[in-house]
């Protein structure tokens, strides 16, 4: 028998949540591994999912005015040295080519772990008037960063979006990266099921090269933070650094001011870690490969096969995506299967329901059964789809409120945290002495600073001073 | 002024034809250079056609049934040398990676010129059964290739797709590789209105350890040949070399055939050399980033902008990539521009126009105007694409045609190829020394032996010998 066919034993996410989160990634064929360690094989069923987030995605950045566009994937090491901060962070990952051919190159030349540097690079050729400004590039591609690795969570390669635009105004721009932080935060919690919180990083854990970061931190089942996307506001810093210029209105001579903000298949973890359970993959509806799959019974029966087929083939001119599974496997074996899978909705249909006019949707996220009739077939399939998205949305967002913490001191966060794991909320100085002595105490990272922000108190649960800041601290992947 | 709105001039494809592609590239915005020789970048409009090229194409293949994935931009020296041929072709070409972070490498990593031994590597992986196959995989990705460069037709680093499948016979295989030449040819013909040859590649074109090399092949205005894409038929050899293996339905392990195929960005470069005038582009409505540019003149006038907006809006609702240029540009420069950058269709509307319930469409690739009642907007302007498509497909034709020779010497050929360019056609013994001959002499190299063969005779146009093969010959990028 096929791998393809055998349903493994996944392991207990309360036995070992790692081993657990491999073994779906595994068995249900998202990835592979490659001969180079932390690179891996994007499998169709995983791919597809990605493919689904992109298509949905790209259509908001088009909304917004966002163009394609294609980079290079090689940096000269000279490009990549003109921003001090940006350099410092990234040449330590960078993988580095020193050979095209036979030749050995005159100066190295870095696979892109980022592509600020490029972008700048063309924006100073291409940037002449304000009439130009501004200008909303975004490329769908692969980047490299020589770092500890984890599927889905930290690929060396990784796919992902970069978005680098440029603005008149820091007003303009300021705006634009809250903007794109909000199409993330809405397509996570509209498109994934995933409710995010909203904030800033501080200083410590900001991008390369920023002036400011913004990011939307999610909890996992395991209640850990997994940082889903960020964006990032440079000022003019960038712009001066790669002698960006434009004539304004008063034919003066300016820098733009710049932002860049972006996503990967890191979402992916994220949507296993976030709705995922001991049976396998629970996936959004919007995003998941096969929505629907339409199981017949006893379909050795005359008509089953056929009514079957009849209702996949109006699912699909529905506009869904749709399987059915004619194979000579167990029903019971191909239950198994399709949640291992994650799809969202079953269709059963049977000799006897055939006969009464019905069929059975049976929901994966929570199992419950509901029986149709075949006339209204389209209209309570979309809306079993809309319960499951909202029935996982509801459930994350509970296990996301239900472990945010509040404390007053270093000891009661990390008591907290030891305990429960989750988000702790406390006041904050603003000083990185604190930042680095609640890491070293409580093993915490900053999470973000909410934009919805929430008076605890006036003193840092650091050290005791003023503080006028609530900040989130956690455990991150 | 903007450099985005000056129309520079663009030198006459009579006087220079590489100077007329190049500067069509750079004016109409579709690539930038990089600071790395060889090595562009995809600027927004250049990129959309791609964009467009990608989804039209990627329906075909779902279609047929092949699913995406991806795989890493990677592969260790170990695994590109498995094949001799293969390593053979390629590893001259390799951008070679050996230095991950601050480390060097234990083994240099080339970045992929194409992924045959990485999909190998991973058939090798998880093909078990016979009832696995055929697994039909793509990916849309880009490939480095260190050789000599020219925007669009040989870049360093390009975009393509690539597909793989392994299959249960040598005749499947086969097969299949067939049927997806004929998707590109079907493809350029009906999407990108050029017409096409098809036919194999000779011992001596053939892909690096192909059994066989499928092509079509397209004839550019100078006449000159474009290999558009190509399909390749491995049989077993590469199964053999990678130890992938099924066990086959007599429960015997066995070894899968083999098959790839790939186009380019490069099909962006033979639109343009099969299409474009001295004027710049003329796009292939299908593929067009904007299929009608909508002009008020006038506009000033009261009602004017109003009236163009509404077509603008019934046009996108129509499903049509419609822009409006409202600009204070003069109506000579908006009608220059929107040529040079190829729009298919111009609409046309001012205050007289919109009084007598009118409006006048401009056909990009021959200038005819049209004047239609506004009530019959869209099913005019409908067919008005078709008609752009299909002036832009006769015409393409006739130049292949009309420039496709007979030979029966390689003198009488080279005269030929001296004097009009275009394919010149042979009768060929089969011999590799006849085809060196025919380059040396001639300067020709083969282009296809086309699937539709004639008989010119009986006897090798280059050595005299006995013949039963047809030839074509010709200049190629």
């Amino acid at each position: 028998m096929a791998k393809e066919k055998k349903v493994e034993q996944i392991t207990d996410m309360e036995v070992d949540f790692a081993q657990w989160f491999t073994d779906v990634c595994k068995k249900a064929q998202l990835i592979d591994y490659s001969s180079i360690k932390g690179v891996f094989i994007y499998r169709p069923y995983g791919y597809a999912i990605w493919e689904n987030i992109q298509g949905i995605m790209d259509k908001e950045f088009k909304k917004v005015g966002v163009e394609n566009v294609y980079m290079p994937m090689l940096i000269p090491e000279s490009l990549l040295q003109k921003e001090k901060d940006h350099v410092e962070g990234f040449a330590p990952e960078c993988a580095w080519v020193t050979h095209g051919g036979v030749e050995k190159l005159e100066e190295r030349y870095a696979i892109r772990p980022t592509s600020e540097t490029l972008f700048c690079e063309h924006f100073a050729n291409v940037l002449q008037s304000h009439r130009d400004l501004p200008m909303k590039y975004n490329q769908w591609c692969s980047v490299l960063r020589w770092e500890k690795t984890s599927p889905f969570l930290r690929h060396r390669e990784f796919l992902w979006q970069e978005g680098h635009t440029i603005h008149a105004t820091a007003e303009e721009a300021k705006e634009f990266t809250e903007q794109m932080l909000n199409v993330y935060a809405d397509f996570c919690e509209n498109v994934l099921a995933m409710p995010v919180t909203r904030g800033q990083k501080t200083e410590k854990e900001k991008f390369n090269g920023a002036e400011a970061t913004y990011t939307i931190e999610c909890m996992m089942h395991d209640r850990k933070a997994l940082q889903a996307g960020t964006s990032h506001y440079f000022g003019d810093g960038f712009a001066k650094a790669f002698n960006i210029e434009f004539t304004d209105k008063n034919n003066q001579k300016t820098n733009p001011h710049e932002t860049s903000w972006g996503v990967s298949t890191r979402l992916i973890g994220g949507i296993i870690m976030t709705h995922g359970d001991n049976n396998g993959l629970v996936l959004p509806p919007k995003v998941a490969p096969i929505q629907v799959v339409v199981l017949p019974i006893a379909q050795h029966k005359p008509g089953v096969l056929e009514a079957a087929s009849e209702l996949k083939n109006r699912l699909i001119a529905a506009g869904l995506r749709v399987k059915m599974d004619d194979s000579d496997n167990s029903m019971g074996w191909k239950c198994a299967e399709y949640e291992m899978k994650g799809v969202p909705l079953r269709v059963e249909c049977g000799p006897r329901d055939l006969e009464n006019g019905q069929c059975v949707l049976v929901r994966r996220n929570d199992g419950k059964k509901t029986v149709v009739n075949l006339a209204d077939l389209e209209a309570a399939v979309a809306e079993q789809l809309e319960l499951v998205h909202k029935g996982m949305f509801e459930k994350a967002k509970k296990n996301l409120e239900d472990h945010i913490y509040e404390a007053h001191s270093i000891e009661e966060a990390k008591k907290l945290q030891d305990e429960n794991g989750g988000f702790v909320k406390t006041m904050w100085c603003g000083e990185l002495d604190c930042e680095l002595a609640m890491k070293e105490k409580a093993g915490m990272s900053s999470r973000c600073i909410p934009f919805a922000q929430e008076s605890l108190g006036d003193t840092c649960a650091c050290c005791g001073k003023p503080a006028s800041k609530m900040i989130y601290w956690g455990v991150a992947y």
